[in-house]
C-alpha cells in the first residue's frame, strides 16, 4: 500500500491552495510543454494515472478522447474530481498504482503528471501500463526529476557568487526520498534517469522524446520567479510508443 | 575550429599522467559498463572518434574488429597512438569533429569516449555518424555528464551534513563552459540530457540504453576513492542503433 499523504487534512489543505489546483492545466507552467508531446488524443481512450483534481481527464476530453478512466490513491481527489466533472465518459477509481492491473490493450494512451515518483516498483507499473496499451498507443508521463528528487536535503543554497544553486548528492543510490511539503515525511522514490529510461526501453518501449522542464522566455517575462528553474531541472517529462 | 587543448605542453604533460593513459583501459574505471554497452565487434569496421592514445583501437583489433579509423584533433595524440600500435589494420588520422566528413555507410561501430563534449554541433556530429554507419550498426558513446558540466564552479561542496555535494546550476543554459583542468579555460559544450537523446532520436538512431556511471561495490572496495562517485554522475555513456 503507497503512502496516501493526499487524505492527510493538512497536506490536502495546503496542496489544493497550489496555483495548478486552483487554476488547473492554465496554472501549470509546464502544461504547453506536456501539450507538444500528447499525441493527437481525438477518438482516444485514456488511462490518467494520478489523476488528482480531474482537469488533465476533463481535457482529454474536450480534445475529443472517446472516454477517460481517472484514478488517484486519495478518495479526497476523486470526491472533488467527482464534483467538478459532468461528463458520463469519464470514469474516476481510487487506486494504488503499486497493484494496479488494467485490462489489455484497452487504451490509447496511458498519460499521469507528478505521480509515477510516489510508486516503488517502477518496472511493474511500466509493464503493466506496456500490456494496457493497444499497439502504436503512447505513454506519456512526467515525474520530478532526479536530479531535483536525490540530495538528502534538496532545497536552493548558493554559490560563491550567490547564485541559486541546487545541491545533488546520493544520485546513484536509489530508494526513498522523505521531504517535508505540506506534511513532514512525503515519501517519494528516487530513480536515476538512466534506470527510467532503461526500464521503459527494456519493457518494450520505444522512446520518443523527453524533455526537462524549463519555462521559455515569455514565461519568465509573464512570471519572472519561474527564472530559477533554468537553474536546475524540476521535472522529467517522457514520451514513449509501443510499437 | 575546435579548441586545441591536448596539444598545450602544460595539458598534455598533465593529461598524460592520469591512470587512465598510463594503464590503459584498466585504468579507467567506466571501461567495464562500456565494455557492456559495446556489440561484439568481431568483423566489424570501427571508427573511434577522439582516440587518444589508441587504447580503445587496440582493444577493439584484440577483440577482432576487422579495421579502426582512430581520429583525434591532437597531433601529440595520434603521435603517440601511432609509436604504440604495431597493427597495419588500425589507421589513426589527425582530425577536427566540428567539421569532420566520414564515407558513408563504411562502419559497422561508432565509438567515442569523453570527446563530444568538445564537439559545438551536436546535431551535425549525429548526422554524420549515423551516415558513416551501415543499416544496423551501433554508436556507443561516453561524455560528461551535464550533472557534472552544468555549473559556473563545478567542484565538490558540503552539505549541512558534510556531506559531498555537488552544485548544480545553469542546467537549461546551453553552450559554452570553460573550466581550469591541467590548463585554463578548457572550452566544453553543455548540452542537457534531452538534447542529447532528442538530437540522437532526431537524428534516426534509436536509444538502446544509457548508463550514468558509478562505481560497483567491488571497485568501490578496491579503489575507496571511488565512493564520491555515488553523489553525481560525472559521465553519460549512451548506446544506440542505426536500424
Amino acid at each position: 500500500m503507497a503512502q496516501n499523504i493526499y487524505d492527510d487534512p493538512k497536506f490536502f489543505s495546503g496542496y489544493s491552495q497550489l496555483p495548478r489546483q486552483v487554476q488547473g492545466l492554465a496554472g501549470a507552467p509546464e502544461w504547453p510543454a506536456i501539450r507538444a508531446l500528447l499525441p493527437d488524443v481525438a477518438d482516444k481512450r485514456v488511462a490518467d494515472l494520478g489523476c488528482g483534481f480531474g482537469w488533465a481527464s476533463r481535457w482529454f476530453r474536450e480534445n475529443g478522447a472517446v472516454s477517460v478512466l481517472g484514478l488517484d490513491l486519495s478518495r479526497n481527489m476523486i470526491d472533488r474530481a467527482r464534483a467538478d466533472t459532468n461528463d458520463a465518459a469519464i470514469e474516476y477509481r481510487i487506486a494504488d498504482l503499486n497493484t494496479l492491473e488494467l485490462p489489455e490493450a484497452a487504451f490509447d494512451l496511458v498519460y499521469s503528471a507528478l505521480t509515477f515518483h510516489y510508486v516503488r516498483d517502477f518496472g511493474r507499473l511500466m509493464r503493466m501500463s506496456h500490456r494496457a496499451l493497444t499497439h502504436g498507443g503512447d505513454l506519456v508521463f512526467t515525474i520530478e526529476h532526479p536530479i531535483f528528487m536525490a540530495a538528502a536535503h534538496p532545497h536552493w543554497i548558493e554559490d560563491e557568487d550567490g547564485r541559486k544553486t541546487w545541491p545533488v548528492n546520493g544520485y546513484s543510490t536509489e530508494g526513498e526520498r522523505r521531504t517535508n511539503w505540506f506534511a513532514e515525511g512525503v515519501l517519494k522514490h528516487h530513480r536515476t534517469l538512466a534506470t527510467t529510461i532503461n526500464t521503459l526501453i527494456g519493457t518494450g518501449f520505444t522512446l520518443h522524446r523527453i524533455e526537462e522542464f524549463a519555462p521559455t522566455p515569455d514565461q519568465v517575462a509573464a512570471m519572472p520567479e519561474l527564472v530559477e528553474e533554468m537553474e536546475r531541472p524540476m521535472m522529467l517529462m517522457v514520451s514513449a510508443h509501443k510499437n
